[in-house]
């Protein structure tokens, strides 16, 4: 993925049909801190984690609401997920005006991609550098969708992106079956039990007393629940849920694993436990 | 076809009088998994392959129905397939407005191909990476047609496109004959067992227990049968039927089989036969 | 003709004066099979060769008709091809609306050619890659023209286009004192004997059982005779005719022949004759 | 972050997911002197650091007024300032005349950012070379926001940007934790030692008698106070204030330092307090 | 006049004031046949001398009738000449329709060159490669005029350009005085004369007999006297009278040549003589 | 400032956060004859330096009136100036027309800087090659204003912009304090003697008796004294007023003087005195 | 003035702050011929000097009349000369027909830099590369204006552009004294004197019997005297007045002559007085 003659341009097609150029935006994905969304039978939830820029600043905005049902994760470019951000709004401004309802969320999500990839094939943009996890709720139901740079997009039961997001992604598949089943309750634990996979071991463990504080921001959307971000007092109190059930559930990171956690993971070592403090209360504004 | 001096830029020929950004474009059709298509007297029909992009995702859509006697089936970019999927199902919509029936499919497709090629000669554009299965009914019976990059489609009784079609492709040839004449379950069998052959004998071996679930997505349109994507409890009826009859049809992928399959081919080795349980279902949402 | 400084761009020229990627894209022409057009008195006939794309599809239609008094024949870039020829459909048919009467041939073609020539001129675009020949019927008789991607077109009494065209050319070099008086089957099978001579000789020969079967579709327009892509049924016709003629007027390639074939001629060894089952039925669909 | 392959161009992406040009428009915002912003709980105040261009000339504004309730200070290319600020007017006047009320300052600041956005993605532009402290007040409260030439912005309770504001930001997060309760007063002098934490220790000794005095502009806005700039008499009322307390608050830049700066700090070296001459008087014109 | 630094880009100045690929695009008239203007009190004569693109087409036309008092010759490339005899051609019907009366020749050759210039000064165009001799007709008498790819043009009374035109150039010289007194006739018989000057003296020895003819093509214009293409019996008819002239006033190609033939010039060897039965008569179509 | 990577366009960062087409740009100014502004309480004063291009022509108009009550003084490409001071007169007329008064000269300057930063920001432009000086008076008095190709500007007390004007910013530096509170000719004066010290000593004496010329053209706005630029009679008072002030008020170029120029000063060497002839009287035409 | 890496295009600044592009249009100007213009208190001259393209056509018309107060003489390309010719002759005709008079020449050649200019800052175009003398008469008396490339303009009391035309500028400065009461006669023969200057000796003296004929072109406009290119009588009538006078007025091309031309001067050899014959009339059309 390094350096060749055809990755210039996003017009420009290499000999074995690729666009670089798209791929490297791919790239940009990954410089962001990870979230996670997932859903149950009637709700679809966001967790985003988030570095505060700096003590100064609150941290940046990685959920951003769009609709009463439906909201949006981002990991990269900030700013241009804000510009998607506000194609969607006023999309979805537009359909209530026309229609008198919420834009049903897959034709928003085609739309959307379709405006992406117009900034894939002309040579006078760039793809966007952005990846999107949407949490929508409609008359089908709750609905996870996943877009990438790419312009391509994915209907998911539950899906994460961003920095070393391959952590947070196998513990979602190890409890993939049990989500659509689970609480409300239970899918936003497993959400934030998924986040604090993405977390490198050791940073936790030098920067625990207070150095930089992780953020983790949690939203929701289902059934007569109107898309929300959470507050500052909810948040406190599902980390404290996702802590006590965190023995049960927490997995290694050991890819010999069984499927199915057994009780026996509970007996963590230190440093696992040790890490739920550094997840504190993230000082989000709601927009 | 590798590096040379004219290859840089859609609007530039070779000495040989070569578009080469338009070949590499054909590549990207090669890099999508396999799709199939092919028609009886009354019916034509769709099967496409896809490998799950994940276990937390549904499998991305590679048929998309345009109209109700229209859908297709891509290999290839899938957000360039998506815009072009929007092209048609405009030009349907207006047409149907303009003229109250349905746009004749040699016309639509001659009318997407002059879309397409526009972008082979602008240099601020790049050709389309997607290949596209066109299946479609109207009053001269079905078609299947094939638009490739290029911007140049032809009209087929049976084709395949993608990643390791050569086999698939060696399939419907032996069998091309018979097509015409055929039951609408024949067809689809042999659109089943046609995909069957794409697949690499070692993968299905190895992940023969349930690792990696291949998907096989059927469709089908016709006379009093409007364009549907077949339902995932009507895709194992038919992969059941496609294997019970698999004994009798299958082909080896020796060249120097005879061109009509012998009883003697029923005697394959296990492995062969082992490959139906692979050809799962898919978890494909009708859109 | 090969990598210079000003061969990169349309509108660079060379210090000799020349426009290197206009000539590029006349070498386009080449890569396409041959086709041919001549004409009598009355009538104006383009026969084209076909290799079919594979067996799975029909072959690509190498004549295009554009209007009751016109068609055309390509050799070249298809989606080129039916760029233009949407272009000329849609010439006749404003011209027929405005002035009730059918478009003069020669003023038609000086139009396509200033179509044709602004993407000579153009940074933004690439010339044409196609070649096209055009039979038509008008006031003043059958007309058969030819058109390069240069933008540059020729009135000619017949002409040939496209790979290996030659042998064809010096086939109707030949004959061609004898055109203006032939009858229309003459001048049909005229036109098959030219594009024969531009099959190789091995070819032909090696796969005389059928493997590959090569195409001809001869197109006819003239007094009282709209334009009309002959059936099957008329091409099979025509080819025995032409087969059964072959031994008086077939002719060998060898350049010091004398211009009239003499009937020792006749006595070609076995190859030749041998080549003409494989002059097969086209399954050529009328548009 | 030297040169690379991809930097040239503010649309190509670098393998790894960067927009070199975005980060170097980026560094321009250190070439400007620094500026500081933060807040209590009705007061948000901006202290900006000139250093004149010319004896001849007054200093450039730093600060600029757009609204009542809004105005911004600057570190970077002031052309690019200026018409950022000619939007912000003219966004802030349309929306008095259109809801006649005071634009929401978040909502502003997002509209900013998506115009400031699309200079990041279109070949033919760059990025805005200029970073942004916004102070503004509404029914919220006051603001302290920033924006960054890759068009995201961050909502701030402190802030600071420019040249050398590593030890300014240091003093802010030191004493964050008082902000929020401090006097109005309290604030402006703890922007004013704030910014004199940027100017390096040399500077200020060598030129200590008059030889190129330095510039402190304040201004102010919140809950009963639209945006002001002071005037020359208030800005040295406040220097005069703050280099009283300058004994009590000063701190060392060493990072080894307590938390909280304990009263032996008053016991700098001289230079220090020599400080506070140079912080002179602007001929700051209030446009 | 090869490759330098500055000959890629119609709108780069070399160091020395000169535009090189305006030059290049004059070298393109230099690759065109040569054609031959002149004029005496009534009429304006243009002679072109083409050769057959091949047997199997006519010529290409060197002579394009615009109005009924213009016309005009070209070298070059014939695709860029169409599109100016288009705009000749639409100016002058215009002119008619609004005025009634034809459009001054000079007036005329000027916004062709008005229109000409803009291809040399814009960098998304090339200049046009053609040279163009016009023979027009109004109140002022008769004209002739050479317009050069630069945008440039001459009022002549005399002019060729076109492949190897010198000789004819110093044909033309030495008979110029002539001119202005001369019959129809006789300038007809100039211009003959002067073009078969241009051709080179083996070619027409070795190809003698019919090999490959030569086509000339005589227009003329003047005092009641619509711009005419003579037929193919006036050409054949001027060819003869040219040749039992050509005695008298033919002219040997040694520069130390008095300026007057003398009689003894007809004492020209062979090959001279045995040049004009090359000069054919051409098949040219009148459009 | 020499030959970098990121210097070839005006929409390309460095990694240091410069924009080198802009600096370059900047310099361009250096390349004019310089140019002096200051003001006291009432009016503002312009004096340019002019070496005629030729005997033959007039010196080309380095003072540029807008409107009554504002006029500017340039250094730099005069073309580029031209066209801004074409928009600046069509500013100010609009102004008039619509509110009845005239352009506040800080707001008309501000639109300026913004007009100009335009040219800093799209790769398709050039920054404009021109500094200004502009002398204006309205409500808040006269104002001096220098504005750069970079699009910033500033509000001076004096200025000085052009070639070698290091010399004259000395001097304006030396007497600033004096000017606020001089009589109007004492700033005449002022300005004559700064532009004076900009002229290089050794070219002086050289061509003392007549050889070339330099031209000083005084230009003055303020209270009740529209934008008015000096005519000959006018000028050559001025210089000889300013010559026989001169003794008192002439300073060394040597930067060790002491601020305020002593009466020993007046004992400078005969080169000194004898620079004075130089300063002719132009020619200027009034616009 | 030779290659470097910012000559490439007219928006690129080099690091000196020049325009090299605009520099090298310059260069254009100097391969024209020369051309020469003065006045006196009543009428304004133009004489320009025309090498013949060729015996057959006529000198390239080097003065072109604009209206009845204002023509134009050229040296450079004259395509570009034309098109400013058209720009002028349009803007004097809406002027005439909006205010009945005609159009001031300052304020015409103002606008004509103007536009001028925009070729010189946009990336997609090239600067003229044609200088030009005006010759105008209004209110203010006689004008002579000289236009650069660059689209700078000089108010002249007489100028010279064009091929060696130091010499005539030498003679201009010689003589410029006399000029404002020298009568009409008087300044015409200047005029002629001054353009011989420019000639090179030799050439003059090697093709002295009518080889190559100069032509010379006179204009003149001014008091009761519409612009008017004098007739060949008329020409040949002021060139014998010249050669008569010449005796007293020829200079030698040494610098070192004294500032009048002493009567000694008139004891030139014979080169100089031969020089005269080669003066020919011109065959110049009125247009």
């Amino acid at each position: 993925m390094f350096r060749n003659q055809y990755d210039s341009d996003v017009t420009v097609w290499s000999p074995q049909g690729r666009l670089h150029q798209v791929e490297y935006a791919m790239a940009a994905v990954k410089l962001g801190t990870a979230t996670v969304g997932l859903k149950n039978r009637d709700y679809a939830v966001l967790v985003a984690l988030c570095k505060p820029a700096s003590e100064l600043s609150a941290s940046q905005r990685k959920i951003i609401p769009i609709d009463d049902h439906l909201g949006i994760s981002i990991a990269g470019i900030t700013a241009d997920a804000r510009v998607l951000s506000k194609y969607l709004r006023s999309e979805c401004l537009s359909y209530k005006h026309s229609y008198g309802s919420t834009y049903p969320v897959s034709r928003l999500i085609t739309n959307l991609g379709n405006k992406m990839q117009t900034t894939t094939q002309r040579y006078d943009r760039r793809p966007y550098g952005v990846g999107l996890l949407i949490a929508g709720y409609d008359e089908k139901g709750p609905h996870i969708y996943k877009v990438e740079p790419s312009a391509n997009f994915f209907n998911c039961k539950a899906m994460t992106i961003g920095s070393r997001s391959q952590s947070a992604r196998t513990y979602l598949e190890r409890h993939l079956s049990t989500f659509n089943a689970s609480s409300k309750d239970d899918i936003i634990c497993h959400g934030i039990h998924a986040i604090r996979s993405s977390l490198p071991n050791d940073e936790l463990v030098s920067k625990d007393d207070g150095g930089s504080q992780l953020n983790i921001t949690v939203a929701i959307v289902g059934k007569d629940q109107p898309f929300k971000i959470l507050s500052d007092e909810e948040n406190l109190h599902y980390l404290e849920m996702a802590k006590k059930r965190g023995g049960s559930i927490i997995v290694s990171k050991d890819d010999d694993d069984d499927d199915k956690p057994s009780p026996g993971d509970s007996e963590e070592p230190a440093p696992s436990t040790a890490r739920d403090p550094q997840v504190a209360v993230a000082t989000m504004e709601n927009p």
